[in-house]
């Protein structure tokens, strides 16, 4: 399967890819709904104009000229898989319709350099779970000791919160280093100061397709049918302002003022080569939690920090996303069996990825434990958590057999507090 | 200050009230916005057409033809303010302008039992907050004892945490008992089941009018203007899911089946009259948390539980919003000091607002104190928590001298689990 475009062996977007995203030209344009190969974005927007949809489920709707992929997410699995097979053949060099009209290629296939790409999707509901069992250990062990590192619930339930939709950010965007309460251990009172303890969560979230009404439930057998597509997710965290806040209800301000996103939504369909089984779940769930199929996915999950003054990637963990102990069938069924409506664009977060080795944790937090082992960087100098100047980079991708399905990558660069 | 449209003396919507909504026919229309006068809603799209708007910041735009309030709270202060003037002037029984065409009051005045209210924003993002010491310490007393019934960060923290937006629901709409996961107390396990400890929450909120953009902070001195008015808020909660499922990250589907809301969004102005001095605040707030003038609200809340047998609603609690220790300033001063945007339409509320005595709480939980207390109903029946076709009603309003300044109401009715 090859397409007509050239995609070179370790580019993320391969013809068995094909991410959507939204993007608009450097030169100025208004956002549209594109998909990526190799290092060049199409613009389907030109393609549905053209009418290379017209005989899919689009019919002659006006899809992909919108400046989000709500539209195109709204209308189901039948669909999405219509429009991949028709871009799968119009991309492929054995067809003559697309490889050979110069006229079209002109207007649809972009340089992936000239274009600004924006945030997917409409994001009406946030919510970030909490699912990976090594993440939760190692955080319940620093806090708790590790005779009690996991919570009594945590094993019964995909543990989730409410996270905030505005401050969700697309890949790229520089983020200011939050001030707050922050309760210095020798003092009685709070101070406030920006943080000094600002982390990275390595994450992935899920795009919800087609929603389920208020009162209604999605069975975890159905909960597949609701989800389109998947992104790398940093959720930014203060740990000094969480430390002082989070109790009784949870992280507020730690979390709030930005999360970041990569901005190619990567399908199931795409991922489907590389589901696998996930860990063993004892005791065994709830019959609303018991998903029979593998819900699993083999995705490598590398983190990147780079500092001002080296202005190098160095990697700084490598984790995957099928450690997850909870799957994303049930991260979904368990978050509406109490009736609970979803809508299309909503975003559900995994939590913190972390894997079972020291070099394999989603966090600062974790890697440093607290700050008890810094970084040490090539050039001589530590790192314990984020400091100002720093760039936190998570790249993703799927090894298949002579390509890769990959997410690009989700990038933030802090600046100091204002 | 009197309007040529009648308004009996007990009626929440005097001329000194005009609070906004969106509605829609009963016998079919697109939902617009009005204002509410009596036992009548105005319909401002007609007025607008008819270029009553026309000298103020609205211009010629069309703000009241949509189907939410969103784009009129986006404008600020000053439009709201030159919007309440002019209905002011033609609603009272001195102009002739609105009172002397009646071709313009067929289509412009509405009974109120001819329309159907929906829900007067676009909400994007919803904070509850957990703003009342009565309530916090009520709590806290339950489940942690009197000595440490207030967590140390809650007397300089304004806590909070986000919520769903996605199920809150207009006043009216039914809404159906959560199932869930649930701990009994004598099992090592959690079984399924429909919530038994099913709650309400007596709350008030307010929207965002213009929001700021991320890493911005709104400073407290600055608040106030980006307020645009209130509603009341019932935040249902299941109590038994909630116990089992908070820790560590906070209530999720204890609370996300549903949140209702009243759908008179009453102005900042027409409150004004009834500002005061709220709760002394020791420890003195953080510098940022320093709100100069009085921003409590004597605001008069009671709520009413009816049953489906006895059919007639009784009081169950009378409570106030100047009870409030944290007020919407610091509220709001404390959400954005970490950057954090927020957007038209977001909805902040409360938390539970309990009054310092017993027949002030404003949860079942409170009332009953998990149960030990139950509630003698009339008819000779009881209620620890709600049941199956009860309904709990809320009702608030500010009392001027000769005229009321109301909200309406929220109401919702339990139907039983599917």
């Amino acid at each position: 399967m090859r397409s007509f475009i050239e995609v070179k062996p370790d580019s993320d977007f391969p013809l068995q890819n094909l991410p959507y995203g939204v993007f608009k030209l450097k030169i100025g344009s208004a956002p549209v709904c594109g998909t990526a190969i190799g290092d060049y974005v199409i613009d389907l927007s030109v393609l549905e104009k053209k009418g290379y949809f017209a005989k899919t489920l689009l019919g002659n709707k006006k899809i992909f000229s919108q400046p989000s992929l709500n539209s195109f997410m709204g209308l189901g699995r039948e669909a999405w898989k219509q429009v991949r097979v028709v871009l799968q053949t119009v991309l492929s060099d054995e067809n003559p319709m697309f490889r050979d009209d110069k006229d079209l290629q002109k207007i649809a296939i972009i340089p992936m350099n000239d274009v600004v790409m924006c945030l997917p999707a409409e994001i009406g509901d946030y919510t970030d779970f909490y699912s990976s069992k090594e993440h939760a250990t190692n955080v319940g062990t620093m806090f708790r000791g590790k005779e009690n590192a996991l919570m009594p619930n945590w094993l019964h339930i995909p543990i989730g919160y409410h996270g905030r939709s505005s401050s969700i950010v697309v890949s790229g965007t520089e983020i200011k280093r939050p001030k707050g309460q922050i309760k210095p251990a020798n003092s009685e009172n709070p101070i406030f100061s920006p943080s000094k303890l600002l982390d990275f969560e390595l994450e992935m979230g899920f795009l919800i397709g087609p929603g389920n009404s208020l009162g209604k439930v999605i069975p975890i057998d159905n909960a597949y049918d609701h989800i389109f597509g998947m992104v790398l997710v940093n959720d930014w965290s203060a740990r000094d302002i969480q430390t002082w806040e989070y109790q009784p209800l949870g992280p507020f301000l730690a979390k709030n003022f930005a999360t970041s996103i990569s901005p190619w939504v990567v399908t199931m369909e795409a991922l489907e080569p590389f589901k696998l089984k996930g860990p063993e779940q004892y005791p065994e769930p709830l019959e609303y939690l018991n998903s029979k199929d593998d819900w699993a996915y083999d995705i490598k999950l590398d983190v990147y920090l780079k500092t001002q003054s080296e202005n190098e990637n160095i990697k700084i963990s490598s984790s995957n996303f099928k450690y997850m102990y909870w799957n994303i069938c049930q991260q979904l069924a368990h978050h509406t069996i109490n009736g609970c409506n979803t809508r299309t664009g909503d975003m559900m977060a995994s939590g913190t990825i972390s894997g079972p080795t020291k070099d394999s944790y989603g966090s600062m937090l974790e890697l440093t434990w607290r700050g008890e082992n810094p970084i040490k960087l090539p050039c001589g100098s530590e790192r314990k958590f984020i400091e100002d100047g720093d760039t936190i980079t998570i790249k993703g991708y799927c090894e298949g057999n002579g390509y890769r399905v990959g997410f690009g990558e989700v990038s933030g660069k802090i600046l100091p507090a204002i």
